[in-house]
């Protein structure tokens, strides 16, 4: 996890450490949606190989951002959801979701 | 530039395309401010080598997200401002602004 003490003064530097990352975001994307298995993150996010989803997801839970829930089955099923902090970065997505249509219609 | 027919369908994943750089990020939030010349943003980007800022700065300019004006002058004076569709990001930088000063509320 990030610690408080590390992070830039400047909000937006802070919120660029924590999601500036082209999973990061995608991954935000999808769990804005819905709660997801890994499985599920893996075939959805086009590009990612499992090694990275794996770090990068366990770095979204250090961060506070994502919950990772193991419900101790066998065979096991671990999924992910986004934390109360991760939920408020909903309108964010919206603005690049907004941003992005734009953009296409401009080009 | 990227081309239309590259850019992925979902709009979110287009933004991400664009701008998911933390140096990308952070260059728009200056130059949502002020033009700033390029010894400027090299000084007030923290971290960023004249390298990167250089070919950031390039592809910023190729997608239509930043124009760059050389004004032909001895010694060379060369600035940087949003192009319209870049200052179309300013909500997005606000967002992001928001969630980093409310991250640090709460961890």
């Amino acid at each position: 996890m990030i610690k408080k003490e590390h992070l830039p003064d400047c909000p937006v530097a802070t919120t660029v450490e924590l999601i500036g990352s082209k999973w990061k975001l995608l991954i935000l994307k999808f769990l804005l949606n819905d709660t997801m298995r890994f499985s599920e993150l893996l075939k959805g996010i086009e590009g990612i190989s499992q090694k990275v989803l794996t770090s990068t997801l366990k770095s979204m839970v250090e961060d506070g951002l994502v919950i990772r829930t193991d419900y101790d089955e066998v065979p096991p099923r671990v999924d992910y959801r986004l934390s109360p902090l991760g939920e408020k970065m909903r309108p964010l997505i919206e603005e690049m979701a907004k941003w992005g249509t734009e953009y296409k219609t401009m080009i």
